[in-house]
């Protein structure tokens, strides 16, 4: 992975403004996967005290931009285009992590699946399962300070 | 819509932390709609200063959900199984509204349609489409306080 | 509409041998929307003596790609991204007939819906909704004889 | 896997009129797996002499009604709640092939997703990925001659 693709996926993390409202952490990436994980205090919660679905999608969906990021061409930036989020188990644990794998970068589209877990005491449980299509788009010029 | 399935969508907003914490509001509702709004503060930006797609889906899913309550047997409540949303032009507006509409409710599953539209100058912009089926689950009968 | 869009909408359905061999006839189309008709012959069934998923998909998905060919700018094509369907009620009818209509064509996506209904007895009965992304490609310059 | 298991993933492919008339195959299935293949005769292409989208999304979904079906209760059935399948690149292949994985078998919903690949000269390769929920529904008990 380029320098170039590092900074970038470390940027979309860093400006989201929503993403570091929601206190969702960029922990790992390379070329083509990111990783990340989200501490579910009471404000993300539901009606029934569980993770919001708003918040596993964004979860999903900022995670799938992670890995996307990481394989753009030089000057390209990413964008959704559509997301789907099975929901397989309710979202009880304290922690949710997440792993985006990139499934194809095209010329123009990035096809991109993610996966929300919880640790439980032995193991990993899956707990949505994440399918999005990303554009390509022209990397804003706009310096940032 | 009975008194019940008013008070479901009512307390679906109220209890929801999430919803309330990003602004999310009930505006309008009726039996099979439901509809919202939320003010795009800077905290529920992504990184190139429109509305997060995290903050769309959680509008468009939790609408979803008002929509699928006004419609759910006496004795029961709704949870998302899964939700698909498009996301058709940049959220540039300041105000985001919400209207889901059901288009079946089965004996065990609902499927309901969102549209996110932005209030332009003239006229109403579809920002965003979302699709997502809602499963029938016991209501819990644990007293709120 | 331009007699080229028109063109390209009845070419689609003619050079689609999936599509004639199913039977799938194109009903009718303007700027942004198409409309077509299956005959559910034994051969198109699933287990259950039902319309099987498929057909309804493919149904789905030729008759967005007529739609959304209607809007193509000249010289462009169009190819289905992805599709997702959800099935509202058992497809018993003998014949299912659906309306795809464009919600927003953009300079490389095309964002069209369809809906999938029987004719009942007084009514239409909505059987699918389907919701697809189309990209926009380079005509083929290949004559077709 | 039980020997009711083994009949129903059986009988489904047996008994879908559609899915013989396209030459879909059943070739391998496990506890929660299914694997099937399909020539690409002309009368399955489409209008530029791919796989047409339809015979993709037919192959996945019933190939994930296999997967499910081999996870389901005593005295149960599956039927296609929804699809969504995302088309990574041109289907050119002669031969499509299919693995479909259960994600999680719930009470009521079963959550399965399939790669659709082609052999390609030294490597599989990946041409469409689908997510699919289906749902449990008491077996007819009609026998069958």
């Amino acid at each position: 992975m380029s320098e170039a693709n590092g900074n970038l996926v470390k940027r979309i993390f860093e400006d989201a403004r929503f993403v570091r409202s929601l206190g969702i952490e960029l922990l790992s990436f390379g070329h083509g996967w990111c990783e990340t994980g989200v501490k579910i205090l009471p404000a993300l919660e539901q009606q029934h005290g569980l993770a919001h679905a708003g918040v596993i999608m964004t979860l999903a969906d900022h995670t799938c931009g992670g890995a996307a990021a990481s394989t753009a061409p030089e000057g390209q930036d990413v964008i959704t285009v559509e997301n789907k989020t099975s929901f397989l188990r309710p979202a009880s644990a304290s922690v949710l992590l997440c792993r985006a794998q990139v499934l194809r970068t095209g010329k123009r589209l990035i096809f991109v699946e993610a996966e929300v877990t919880s640790e439980g005491a032995n193991d990993k449980v899956l707990i949505a399962k994440a399918s999005s299509t990303l554009a390509l788009i022209p990397l804003a010029s706009k310096a940032r300070t």
